[in-house]
């Protein structure tokens, strides 16, 4: 592989409000470009000053969809060092869902020098404080000009960083979700395990549906019989019952979540019984009516752990742990965030120290 | 609605052979574009000449795949007039997809009469042989600077046209299909009925397989029992049973197109009987086993008829027609494509006069 380009921006940019970043909305100063040929393979790695990229309009990315994303994070750490969180499981998974879009694989050690030299690059773009940290956003777009439906031949693949604040602006605090049983995230056979926008698109109709009735999120049922649960919101989805943590088993529809992973290697850790399998919605509010569903959450990368606090499911409403966070979800928010950020011991190895 | 301003090519381009367009490789001297945003709506409409997009690298349809299109074509009648079909199916369906997608629709007037402008404009471009045309492609894309996953607030609608080849070069010859039971395209609560990038993105990985075992398109099941029929490759899909045409009944995750339903139309026309209803692969093979399968067809824009000659489905196969074009597979092609081209009397008044 031919060694990575760097042309550094001549004009920095102004660092955003610490206090103001929100999620996604400002872009550090570099990112990182390769450019993929069937001829060639993967090629013309760069990084670059961040800005417009140019497109023809007949780029198939456009047209067709073939795209696949990954998101992460770079932490600072107490003493100043910047770590990543289980950044091979990240690239494990983006070679996973190119295969399901028939998007050409990318090389595992060039994909994580290449999130580590950008990360280095624009490392003053990693916020100070604690709870902040610089999410990283690689992507692969079909960049052929041809309106044929078939796997192009031509793609690019970038990488762009966004310095963004803690999820919880005001401290985690539970959420209240809608049952989903008219809209339909994924099924097996489709694209439901791979992380690609086509799996978004499909989902803001129903995000929408469920914030005008006043909840933040959708939990998604499966696409056959509507019963099982499967994620919720853009998150993967735990429910702790009668001492016992559930979460829906990897199906082909389900996102195999780094965090997800993460919390169920955490729990085996701490001898906390966990066990995946199928959950139906049914059970769930059957075991609520018997005073067992102790504590519900989704997990992903931006909120690491959000806590459920209320469900509707056409009639039926409940409130889990009463507004509060439970003791589970808690610490698990804790631990991960705390490997994360280098505050406490990495029991498992998670953390991976760039530079 | 501001006037639509128009920025002419001092470049025109030298046009390809008309014996080697293919579909979708050339693109002519102008595009269309107009902008949205939630504060003004569409706006800033516009013909320029056609040539690369600049994109924010964070525009939303590179992560979250909120996208619609449209496909149709400008056919050169027998006396130089320039006709289009049914154009205001493709609009009404464009803005059906919107609503799926959660995208702003469009105005079906002024929509219609940007793509009339932007044909006239390039109407040298609309080839001369008769089996050829200048299909038209309008499709809206998320470009708003943002990576929170919800409705962007702002968009680009682009229409851009390509002169096109017959889709057989060496006339109609019937396709071979491969029953695709593994991968599904579509569910009801899911996008099947939009016509989005996103329900071909999902395809490819199938059509790909069906290519390496020697079939040329997948004949895509229901996404629940995996029994139903309802798509070929990306086409509608119509067989004749016993002397009266079946097709698939729009259930929320076919694509509603206009050729199926010119089809229908058609045949209704002509008294031969038709049905949209639930059909099984079952039942198709047992019709053949029962010499009752006469004929199979897939129907869309790039190909109008598409006559199946063959169908693999787990262990069996079999031969539909024997190599040949069933009678009303050509009689439907013959009739469709001559009132495109303006060779025959137009009875259901589908031709679209421009200028």
């Amino acid at each position: 592989m031919e060694p990575l380009q760097v042309i550094r921006t001549s004009q920095p940019k102004s660092k955003p409000n610490e206090g103001e970043l929100g999620f996604g909305k400002y872009f550090s100063d570099h990112m990182f470009v390769a450019d993929y040929t069937s001829e060639r393979g993967w090629q013309n790695a760069r990084i670059i000053p961040y800005g417009p990229i140019s497109l023809e309009p007949s780029a198939m990315v456009l047209h067709y969809g073939q795209e696949v994303f990954e998101g992460m994070k770079a932490y600072r750490g107490m003493n100043g060092e910047i770590n990543l969180f289980r950044p091979e499981k990240n690239i494990q998974r983006m070679n996973m869902s190119c295969d399901r879009l028939g998007i050409p694989q990318v090389d595992p050690e060039w994909m994580l020098e290449a999130i580590c030299k950008l990360v280095e690059i624009d490392s003053d773009w990693i916020p100070q404080r604690v709870e902040n940290s610089l999410y990283i956003r690689p992507f692969i777009i079909a960049t052929e000009p041809c309106l044929g439906v078939r796997a192009a031949k031509e793609y690019q693949l970038l990488i762009i960083t966004s310095p963004v604040g803690a999820y919880y602006s005001s401290g985690m605090a539970p959420v209240s979700i809608y049952v989903e049983d008219h809209y339909v995230r994924a099924v097996r056979g489709g694209t439901g395990a791979a992380k690609t926008s086509i799996n978004y698109a499909s989902s803001i109709k129903a995000q929408e549906e469920a914030k005008r009735q006043g909840y933040s999120q959708v939990l998604w049922l499966d696409g056959i019989e509507q019963r099982y649960i499967e994620e919720v919101g853009s998150m993967n989805v735990f429910f702790k019952v009668d001492g016992e943590v559930i979460t829906p088993e990897l199906n082909g529809s389900i996102l195999p979540g780094v965090t997800r992973d993460s919390v169920i290697a955490m729990l085996k850790h701490w001898g906390i019984p966990v066990t995946e399998r199928k959950v139906t919605v049914e059970e769930l509010f059957e075991a609520h009516r018997q005073g067992k569903l102790e504590e519900a959450f989704g997990t992903g990368t931006a909120a690491v752990i959000s806590p459920i606090g209320a469900m509707k499911w056409g009639e039926q409403s409940i409130q889990i742990t009463e507004g509060h966070i439970g003791e589970v979800s808690g610490r698990l928010y804790d631990s991960i965030t705390g490997i994360q950020q280098g505050k406490i011991d990495d029991p498992l190895h998670w953390r991976y120290l760039i530079g």
